[in-house]
Formats: structure tokens, sequence, C-alpha cells
């Protein structure tokens, strides 16, 4: 007779494998009804639990993932750092998970992790990412999780940010003070809640300094390093900005590009802040005056939340939520002195 | 009566679990003498193979995993960007392992692949890393494993590398063409076969120009920030250094952080090269001159090479090596012309 497995029982009753590991097991986040359902199933077909299966299970944790867009940018190696600072203290490994910014990779890493892969996960979603669409929803019941940075404001979930809109009025507001009449905030998405976030902070400064918030005040700027190039080249000319907000570490390069490509002064033709982590910002010609994120405690927080999750099943990990705020560090690129 | 498991029969025989179920599907890889051992105790002891641990087994797999000292460094993020070209073309998920230069995480880590969690692996080893003392000449015989940059000599197995004794030697040679009579390299490590051919190619190039190659000609940095700009500080005032070849990343960011404190300019007082990808080294004051690796090929290169053998059990993998050379990239921290 056909050994009955798990992965059989979740197949006739068209759950996943942990939901039904999680039945078996009686936890508490699965319904009563669902319990009974799975229960009846395992009697009916005989189901005995494995225990070489179960111990190949246990050896296959220890271990969390962390799911990121990308490594070449200095904020998720730094959050990284922070991760396993904590990881590290508690005898666990790391897996690190890159999405590269696609929707569709990053779902195929979540369906990954429902064979039991991991014990838990920290992620900071892809630009692509809106959550209606999303598998993380159900992750979120069936996995201890927690968001950092790029986090989905519509589930109810665990998650670390930083003052996004503080930050982008502080950028603003920096600007301004330095003379700049036409800024422009280089955006990664239209979806993410950090963008708008941003945007927010951005178009409450220009509205408190009388300034226009207009279709020119924004420009969203895809992962194709190229036509980013292109965009922002025609655009500088185009508008005249007279000053830039670069959300991320990569548009602040770019920046950097397409004023060389110009012949335009930064920061006298042009004033540049970055939100970036960069090493070398201090040592840019001219240097970077930046929006630095708190990376490494970032990711600190969210790993020892998780870390909390995974001792103890009555915290109430969901309902965690931490800000830790960003810092304006003032250099060469922008002409206002500090307040 | 409990049930034989793979692992027991691992236990008995003091094998890896791996080297086990190898001898159990008849491997080419596993001596005829071992199998017969674990085939004479797994029929003392009755062992049936389990169809759930083993379909766990293959759902654990379908992944290759990454080893390397960190992400926080252009060359490895973009060598990782090489490996995925390859992985999604295949379908596989990539794990990454950070082993942040310590010998034991990295152990800990080859340890947790004997559980088959991955199908193969990547890897760059640490600063620490010493053939002899090391699980990695007893892992090459149980899983697919391609080296790449930082491999190790004393063991045969597949490896991709780039020049580096040539890409020094230029470096050096560079640095003289540009009038530098006391030039200095960094290095990393007195362990990896990388740092070692870098220092024969910068000796050569000293050699061939009648330069002396002293005791004070070569410097070895830790891993710690902040103790490798004291070092670095106190031996260029000490020893009047009029060139520094970088050999990592890290190591070039710490010469302008050095340059800075003491009031060098470069490239008139201090002339720098660095062994590094970083996308901002055209944007650095002054433009740092780069020995460029080849970072995103040697990734793909070595991905490819792991993929022949997981495709193929007859493909010779611990035989393969490729060079891939690295290039001179003249920017404005030193003085000589292009050739």
């Amino acid at each position: 007779m056909e050994n009955v497995t798990i992965r059989m029982l979740a197949e006739r009753l068209q759950l996943s494998t942990a939901t039904i590991s999680k039945a078996l097991n009686n936890s508490h986040e699965i319904s009563e009804e669902t319990k009974q359902r799975v229960l009846a199933l395992a009697a009916e077909l005989n189901y005995v639990p494995n225990p070489y299966a179960s111990s190949l299970r246990k050896k296959a944790s220890n271990t969390i993932a962390v799911v990121i867009p990308e490594v070449a940018d200095s904020f998720f190696a730094e959050a990284i750092n922070g991760i396993e600072s904590v990881a590290q203290e508690k005898g666990y490994h790391v897996l690190i998970y890159l999405t590269h910014e696609s929707f569709q990779k990053e779902q195929a890493i979540l369906r990954d992790f429902q064979s039991g892969r991991v014990d838990g996960v920290l992620i900071s979603v892809t630009t692509e990412t809106a959550a209606a669409q999303h598998g993380l929803e159900q992750l979120v019941k069936e996995i201890p999780i927690v968001f950092f940075d790029r986090v989905c404001e519509e589930i109810t979930a665990a998650k670390i940010t930083t003052d996004d809109a503080t930050a982008a009025y502080k950028a603003t507001t920096h600007l301004i003070a330095g003379g700049c009449r036409q800024p422009v905030m280089l955006s990664a998405s239209r979806h993410l809640s950090i963008s708008n976030k941003r945007t927010e902070g951005f178009r409450q400064a220009l509205a408190d300094h009388q300034l226009p918030f207009t279709a020119a005040s924004i420009i969203y700027c895809s992962n194709d390093t190229i036509a980013t190039h292109e965009l922002l080249k025609k655009a500088i000319q185009k508008e005249h900005y007279d000053g830039i907000i670069a959300t991320t570490e990569k548009l602040a390069t770019a920046v950097y590009e397409a004023a060389a490509a110009l012949h335009l002064q930064i920061p006298h033709d042009l004033q540049v802040i970055g939100f970036s982590n960069l090493s070398t910002a201090k040592f840019l010609n001219p240097s970077l005056t930046t929006i630095t994120q708190p990376a490494f405690d970032m990711g600190k927080a969210a790993a020892a939340l998780l870390f909390k999750a995974l001792k103890s099943s009555s915290f109430a990990l969901p309902e965690q939520q931490e800000v830790i705020p960003s810092t304006l560090l003032i250099r060469n690129s922008t002409l206002a002195a500090a307040d």
C-alpha cells in the first residue's frame, strides 16, 4: 500500500501542506472547521505521522529567509548585516533570496516557503508588488513574517519602516532653503507605500512654501539603467529643474551621470539629495547630501521581532509596528547650510 | 518498531547522510567498498526507502547555494547577478549565504548542505580559509560545487578565476609609469590564493623595474574598518608611500579616508588603484583608477558549469577551469596615461 503523506492530504483537500501540517499539530492558526476536515481525511486514509519526514522537516529549519529586491544597494546590504547580527546570536542560518524587482519571481519564492523550508521570513517587496494580487496575504497566515522598509500597507502584518514622509519633507525643505524653485522627485514605483509616503512629504513641503506641485514634479523611473539615463537627460533639459531628490541609490548615481552628460555643475546648476547609505557618498565629486536610512537598525529590529515570534507562538507578531527615523546628512551637492 | 532512516545508517557507519543516500542510489561517486558496507547494514536493519522522505528531499531541491563573504561589495553583488541570470533561465532558486569572512560560519553553512538542502554550491571562500583544515575537500566529493574568484588551490575542483597576477602586474607597472617609486599593496589575506597571486604579480613588476620588494611593500589589512583606518594612516606617514594598490573595494575607500585625514592629495601626493566594480568609481573625487574584474561574467560562467554538472552526472566537473581577464580602467587617481 502506498504511504499516505501530508502532500496527498493537501492535494485532496485543496489546502497547502503547511496548513495540513498545522492542523495535524493542532495549531491555533487553523480554524476548527479546517482541523476537523483534515483529521477526518487523515483517519479515513489511515495517515501515520512519519518520524523521518518530521525530522527532515526539522532539519530544513533553524533557518530564516530574507527576500529583497537586490543586493547592489547599500541599504539592503546593511539591512542584511543587521539581520545577520541577530540571527548569528540565535544560531540560525539566513537565506537571502533576490526578486530583482520582479513580482513573478517574488511569488515563486513565496510558494517555495510553503514547503516549510524556512521558519520565518523577512521581506521588502518589489516595486511591482501591489497587495491585492498577492500571495503574501495568505503567507502571513501560514508562517511568521516581518515586512521591513517596503511594506504592504493593506496587509495586517509586522512592519519595520522609517519615517519616509518626514524624511522627504526635510529633503524638500532643504532644497528650497538652498534656493530651489523647481525641485523634482525621482520615484522608483507608483505602487510602493514608501514611494507614496515620500511623495506625500514632498508635496506637503512644496505646499508649505507656496510652490506648485505639477505633473512634472515627479518622475517615475524604471529599473532599466539606460532607459532611466535617457529619461532623466530629456526631463532635465525640458523642465529646467534646479533640484533633484533621488529616492534610491541607483537614481542618485543616474543624476550624476545625467549632469555630467549635460555639462551641468552640481550643486550650482542642479542640487541633488539621494536617499542612500553609500559608503562613498562623502568621496563623490561633489560629495552627496543624503537622507540616510537606518538600514542596519531596521534589519536588526525586523529580525528581533521575528525571533520573538519563533520563540513564543503566543506573541502577537502581526500587530507589531516600529518606525525608525532617517537622518539628513548635508554635504556639497546642495547649497543650504544646516538649520 | 522504530523506522530505520538514512540518518541512522549514517550514524552507525560514521558516514554523511549524503554518502549513504548516494550509496543506496548506486552513485558512481561512491566506492564499491562503501556501497557494500551501506547495503549490508541496510539489509541487516531492514531499511525501507521512504517515498515521502524522498519527495521531501526532492522538494528541498531545484535550488543552488551561493556562499560568499559579503554583499556590501560590488564584485559579489554583480557576480550574484551573473549567477541569477543563469539560474533564472533554468527555473532554479538561488540561496545566498554570507560568511562575513568567518571560517567557522563557513563551516556551519557547509555542514548544512550535507542535509541535501541544495543541489549544488557556488563558493568564494573567506579570507581565513586555508584548504587543509577544511570540510570543503569532503563536500566536493558529495555535492556539485564550483569555486569562483576566491578558490582553494589545493583542492581539485571546478574553478572560475580572473588573471590576478597579470592584473596586479599591470596595476603596478601603471603606478611606476606614473612616477611611483614606493608603491605598496594592501592585501586582505595571507591565505587566499588570489591574494598570493596578486602579490606575485606585484613583486614581479617591482623586480622588472629594479625596485625593491621589502617587508613594507605589503600591508595585510583585517576586516575591521576602524583598525584598517588606523593601520593605514600610520603606515602611510611612516613609509611615505607614493602609490597604493587596494585589492578590495573597501580598502580603496579606506585609502580615500586615510588620505583625507592626512591631508594628502590624490593623485599628486599619493596615487591609488582599486580592485573594484564600484559603480561610483568614476564620480569619486578624484575618479578612481580600477582593476575591474569581470564579476558578472565570472558568476555566469560558474553557474553555467554547475548546471552542466546538474544536468549530466558524467560531466567531469572537478576538472573544469576558466580564467576570465580583468581590465585596467585609467581615471584620475593615477598619473600615467594609457599605454
